[in-house]
């Protein structure tokens, strides 16, 4: 994937953000590609393959969001990234004669990326779509467990208190530091969202708690 | 090794391939090397070192097939990329004197790889060599299980079928949403090769297949 | 991170070293970052993160030494660095008010880290400061178990024999290829250190040698 992108577009400087997504875990992905791409400027292209372990075959999409693409099959991978932001287009792309029915990473979505990389509109790629597949929304609940063992929610401030897996979480702290070992406690994560964390030790653990599991907060 | 890299070729692009092959696995590696670095650009520096674990000193060689570089060891990496080319030139690289005896990744290869990244020409780097090491032909296999669980052979289409440890595989399919899930069935993957997948679960443990089994196809 | 350097500096050549030191191993990631960052050219900027488990702040800072950069929390994490080198400068970096407070490595490294990149003075980024933290000296003592399960020890050569885990290592070898299967030898390493190791077999498993500890060599 990595030659085709320089194929279309030599002087593109690739950056890895992430190889660590399970395979076919599209709603973990979802959200990994919204955090690790937020912060990128205007004009950069991200490309990203996860495989929804169902065959049958997805449609291969870009979008422009936010100054940014988005180059990828439509299985939901970008879910996370379509709903915060409202400034979208999207196109499907045309799959080449040529190209492997078993790997579109190399054959469809990375000559996009490079070709959007040169500079190419997103009108050029293909025709316009905006049905785009958009996973369930679960409601409030642990969208990330984080390498440390944090919960990451996709709730945002201000929060009172916040109850995951039977246990109630009252304590809100704004740094590790304030919190005393072993107790669970509730911040506000890097990426502006409610996280649930235990100092010294793995908040997943200690709370039993899961990606995909419900929360509420008051 | 990319410090050494740069400092022979300030302005190389540095693009990380793989860096999961087992310690000592060339047989693998070879394969692999071939797969990930057939679509680059002529001109492009391929930099690749794996330990055959019995010490013993290795020839470094860098090794010009198709307008690419090819800078390693002269253990037998090279076995699937010389094989599937043949404009084929190789050099002995030289040792400086300085170059630690026991990684030669830093002081040997990486300088080389550089050099020819800035312009060197592979006459430059050493004496011409013809006698390269080859691993020994094992004949149709399965010499890769992806990280899917499906067996890559070295097999070309067309066949008819396919049989691997003590299984014939005759449903052939263009992708796996045409297949029933676990059923296993063959496809020419994404390499131009005859692959062995079953949908929705890893080939690998439905079949009892390793990398290295003996394939016969019809 | 990644996105935020280049913020700070559009062209900036962005090199993954390593990401497999465990969290929270302070002393073996200030080991890692001087071993894979001594042979980058003068201007380089390396910027290292590492969570030293117990909460608290750490002050941000970066360094000056030998002609290049590094960034980081003053944790420990720039012991080896600081160690190996005389010519040194450092500030402490000014923490931008909307700084997440949880996750200093793309509010306050990053952008600090481009910067320098981009051509800032260290002295723009803050206030000079000189006492820098650095983690207790150990002694001689196992320093790094590598891939292969060599055990690098931070003794610098001559040595005749070398004493780990209550077993006397008299046999030093050039190259692992002068040595016979299974026997421990030591050897000068790539880094100028004292290693130990075993030709087809990892040295810390036949020798029961953990990182951490100690050496002694006559």
């Amino acid at each position: 994937m990595k030659a085709a992108v320089l194929k279309a577009c030599p002087r593109a400087q690739l950056i890895d953000i992430d190889h660590s997504v399970p395979a076919f875990d599209v709603s973990l992905a979802s959200f990994l590609l919204w955090a690790g791409t937020r912060d990128f400027a205007p004009g950069t292209v991200h490309l990203a393959v996860v495989d929804p372990r169902v065959g049958g075959e997805r449609r291969p999409i870009a979008v422009e969001a936010g100054g940014c693409f988005y180059v990828g099959p439509d299985n939901g991978l970008l879910t996370t990234v379509v709903g915060h932001r409202r400034d979208l287009a999207a196109v499907s792309l045309a799959r080449p004669k040529a190209a492997s029915p078993t790997f579109e990473g190399r054959d469809v979505f990375a000559p996009a990326a490079g070709a959007l990389a040169a500079g190419a509109l997103l009108a050029d790629l293909g025709k316009p779509v905006t049905d785009l597949v958009v996973l369930p929304d679960l409601g409030p609940s642990v969208v990330w467990v984080d390498g440390f063992g944090n919960l990451v929610t996709n709730l945002e401030p201000p929060i009172a208190r916040i109850r995951v897996n039977g246990v109630e979480v009252r304590l809100g702290v704004r740094t590790f530091a304030e919190a005393s070992a072993g107790k669970p406690f509730w911040y506000v994560g890097s990426l502006g969202l409610v996280e649930i964390g235990v100092r010294e030790d793995r908040a997943d653990r200690v709370l039993g708690a899961k990606r995909g599991m419900p929360v509420s907060a008051r």
